[in-house]
């Protein structure tokens, strides 16, 4: 899979001319010169709290906060995104990273059967320019939307401002867009999916990370998801790696999205961290080499299986 | 039909006096230099998510957002009406294009039996501005208002803001105002479509969107139409084109509703861009013939039938 | 009726020292040089849609909006009362007309069956000075307030704040005060309407508008006026002209208002504007003849039926 | 009763250093040099609406607001507390008045049983700080907080925010503070009103006027009063003066509120206002005589009634 | 227990560069170069009403609030936190004190089963950097933030903004974690509490304080306490003392959570406070020398009862 050149780098004109060298320089950074995208997701532990971290099935490395950045640090990912809290607490110690901070986050304990779920912006993006002045490497942004919430309207604004501003500052934006809510009856169906990703493309994220439609009686997940990635436009699609499976599995899912779904990229977490740090940075190997190098799936596998290794 | 003139354009005194020549260069634009408005609204991947984009009758070629610009750009219109971030994302290709920045957006997954419709602003009006300073070809603003909503107060304070925000820097507005809700047991009440028409002008836009009124025991839709167009003074009156139809009605109606009707426009996008290429970028000069030169229906039925060119 | 001098202005102590002289020309402005408001509300199509300017018993001139310009030209009056977007769309054409930028409103299609009012400020005070830096002849504001509605607290925050800051910049303010929503039982009370011109100077206005008290059993309405009118102290108390009636009667409850009840002005819309320019043009004399110069009524009405003219 | 000397003030730590000496200044003025309060409550033409100013039992004097400027000007009072408004449209013929000026107000119409009672700030607190410029004789500001309502947050909120501008500016501020809504069954037991003396400290407020507790079993209401008293700690605690009662009863409870309860001072509105100018300013000289000189309640209703003057 | 190093402090990256030094003053303040936090939590005035402060099993001298600071300036502590008005009325006499503003606080009136707890933010964080300019000794800020509340998304929102903010002024912050609310059926469920401990980690507090979890089958409260300490990675995580315990049972718990369970702290209120003042600031001796200088069960007991001292 050959290199993109910086030229190749399709600059929305939203992003500040003065700040367009920086815009491409982070994408570069993001999508490792490929334009397609590796996202280490580490914001469960607002999202899910400890369950994801600690329990039967989880290693207990998994536990301590730091082993995220340890696979951030010695896997291979495109970025890590987490909350500006947390990457302030470790990115002195891990300044290699790439960070995408995730600028909001909601726990799970409300259901939706109480309230339609709203996550809101933590902070704002002022605080985020501050730490990248001070030095840290924050490459991009993320944000959570739930389409179809009773809060729709809310997460709207806030998503359509912070890109536009992100943008100007030359950051990237990954939107994470969800369909749910009282009024959401199927959250996997191929139509809303599709839906979703216009809708980021409408608001301008450079990549959008969407649940694999489910299957339908016309097509596959992954041909359903070739035509959400066809109405995400030039806003690169990719696609959330969902709960713990086996690494084989996996990878297949992962291999078809992106070269029958029309994926360019994934966005992983819990499949990644639950794990121990040696497998974790394997798993996070054999993922860039599908989604950064074009492996084929049985060449990936034997990256995770320590068969052979994978660097950039 | 004649051209109009610069200083026929009748310059709202909220236009600072700073912007008055870019407001008028932004006038001519938008009307072709005619006082009224073709329309080509590609505001639905937000506000019927992919269901107006793919599907049974939908060309196929839809499902590429680029479609849009591309008919924007090889057919006859004075304004592409869409997202900011849609617009980010392709206007270097198509620096040629008239934008019309669709401030406010929501999607269709609350129905009004759920909560009242709310369409949030999704960005302020610094972002648009900084993207025309940036070069893009940005000549106005739209807002979708639903009177009668439980929100109304809040779509109502937005929009006389942006207004009055918009004018002092030289852009034109075109308002979208669709009574729903509620409290509103029959959207296309001749009555109410006049009064929206009102508030329009209270506001101060320059062009407000209604749907058609339906016809009365006393009045054709047209008829009922010349009402709410008196009724909005010196703000001009286009006409939403409403679901793909056969383009003989959809001209006729356009037709009547700018003779009879006394509309200074239309605004139509599903019936467009549902259709491939070459027959959406036909039928846009059909409807600019009518719109913009005056066309008898026959005529333009020629040239959607591309036994006629039309430009300008 | 001796006309009243600049000295004789009680100028309330949050007009800034600066703005002190621009403050006494608007008041005199609007007052004629009377400390009487002849005030002429044309904010009723956002108020009432188009339900007070076209149907039965309507003249046909009212549809079009430059109706209400063409008589507050030719007419006689204080002040033309109406939206922003509304005024700066005619103003360079009517620039003699003193102008009071109604500064919200809403519809009539929420019921308070359904939602108790609130009616939303439209824009902030900046995009008001920027139209009178720009040379619009604005002398005041004017606000609406609901009392007793559930959010009663927002609006008189809102009118709190414009006072506060309408003064500074010199220009005078009518509030609209209208008891109602779920917990108003009788909104013509006279206890409630006394309590509402209070509550008007407590918010510093200068003016209030209110609907006459209904008769009680020890009082005529005028005589419950007067106890309103001395509740307000040094606001000045008008009262909302109604539906329209025939002017003999209107014009005799204005006079009782005035010389029975306290009023210092009045506030009519519908019963001037639903006329012919001529009709309607000569009952604004009438009204002013009453309000301004102190006509019995007859001599009034010998205005009205144009037997003699009436000029300032 | 000595007075107090300047450097005996407690200055509180975010009076801002330039702002000391008028902090000071205002709390000598308010306080008449002892320390103590003697606040006259004029804020209840928007509590009451016009209910407290007029009827049975109440002098007609006390329907023209200027009757209040006129105890104000003649009598002896540490404070005159009221809207801006209000204020405004008075002050200049009375310069000679400590103003305080009451920041939120809410009218009586909404009861507790239809929502709980949240009362808005009228405008910001520039709004206060420039009439103060402009030479108007503004001591400090006064806001209701209603603890237990579910408005609560709101107005801590405000309250918060307010005592830390205006104590960085240099003015005092004195809180009133109710417990009130569906939470409270009963808004005068003692703990409450201790609770809501705490709650005024933990804000800053340099004075904080309850309701007099009731009695328990234990303790009279002036007893329980000290508990709060204590409670308040360096926030002095003042007592609302309720509706009117016979002289009399009303000196001998204030009495007790300051030589049993610990109260350093009253605030006192319809009983002072709803009398005639002659027996309104007698009445504040009595009070005054308790509160900022410590006669014993003979030789106060002896100034009362006219036997002996009083004066500072 | 030795003394850490400047240099040994982790100062996270949002800490701005010019601010370094002074967060590391503080830090080393606050926890009394140990890395350690003995937290004096003297907000409950707010929280609890009066009744933490009066009534049976309460010491009489606990009603006066400066007893809080007496305890404060005699006993041995890392920081006093009180709401920013307390500390503002008392801190010119205290000026040796280590003060922590908290930032924000409700009162126990409004139950969960009526409301879902939200605690507003009570002033800026502007009003907190002006005192400390003016001299005041604030170390840092305080916020609680009640997980699973449906207001859960305001306070993450203000929380996040306020740490961000802070940690650029120099400040350290505390959040105050409790998950409440009509979803929360077991407020201290082991993995509640290390959820809570992770989401201040994410928000980027320098110490979270958490209720003890409760035990469980598997594990006593302290081994509990030791997951939620592991998931709270670099944020310190400090034990709530809650309602007043024998001295010994007290001590023994304290010293449990930082040998077992991992704790950096305590956070202790009415244990304190509630008693006379030698024997609150015994305790606080008591509290310090297991929490700062690792003393064993015993030994704290015997500085409790006076039989030895202890000093930093």
């Amino acid at each position: 899979m050959p290199k993109i050149t910086r030229d190749q780098v399709k600059v929305p004109v939203d992003v500040a001319p003065e700040a367009r060298e920086t815009y491409i320089d982070n994408y570069m950074a993001a999508t490792r010169e490929t334009g397609r995208l590796m996202l280490f997701a580490c914001d469960q532990k607002v999202e899910h709290l400890n369950g994801d971290f600690y329990g039967e099935g989880i290693d207990p490395a998994d536990l301590d906060p730091e082993h995220l950045f340890k696979i951030g640090s010695q896997g291979v990912c495109g970025v890590l995104a987490g909350q500006r809290g947390l990457i302030a607490r470790y990115a002195a110690d891990y300044p290699e990273i790439n960070y995408l901070v995730k600028m909001n986050s909601k726990t799970n304990l409300v259901k939706t059967a109480q309230d339609d779920p709203y996550s809101p912006q933590l902070h704002d993006l002022e605080a985020v320019l501050a730490m990248r002045e001070a030095g840290v490497n924050v490459v991009g942004l993320g944000y959570t939307l739930y389409l179809g919430s009773e809060y729709e309207a809310t997460m709207m604004a806030e998503a359509g401002q912070l890109i536009a501003e992100a943008h100007a500052a030359g950051l990237i934006v990954v939107l994470w867009i969800y369909p749910r809510g009282k009024a959401v009856t199927d959250e996997k169906a191929p139509a809303l999916i599709a839906g979703a990703a216009g809708v980021a493309l409408c608001l301008g994220a450079d990549f959008v990370k969407v649940n694999p439609p489910k299957a339908s009686d016309e097509a596959t997940s992954a041909e359903n998801l070739k035509i959400a990635a066809t109405a995400a436009g030039r806003t690169g699609l990719v696609c959330a790696g969902g709960s713990t499976v086996d690494a084989e599995t996996f990878l297949t899912q992962l291999h078809d999205q992106i070269h029958i779904g029309g994926a360019c990229g994934n966005a992983t977490g819990r499949n990644i961290h639950q794990r121990s740090l040696d497998e974790a940075v394997r798993l996070t190997k054999a993922i860039s080499a599908i989604t950064l190098a074009d492996y084929e799936v049985a060449d990936a596998l034997a990256v995770f299986n320590g068969e052979k290794d994978f660097a950039l």
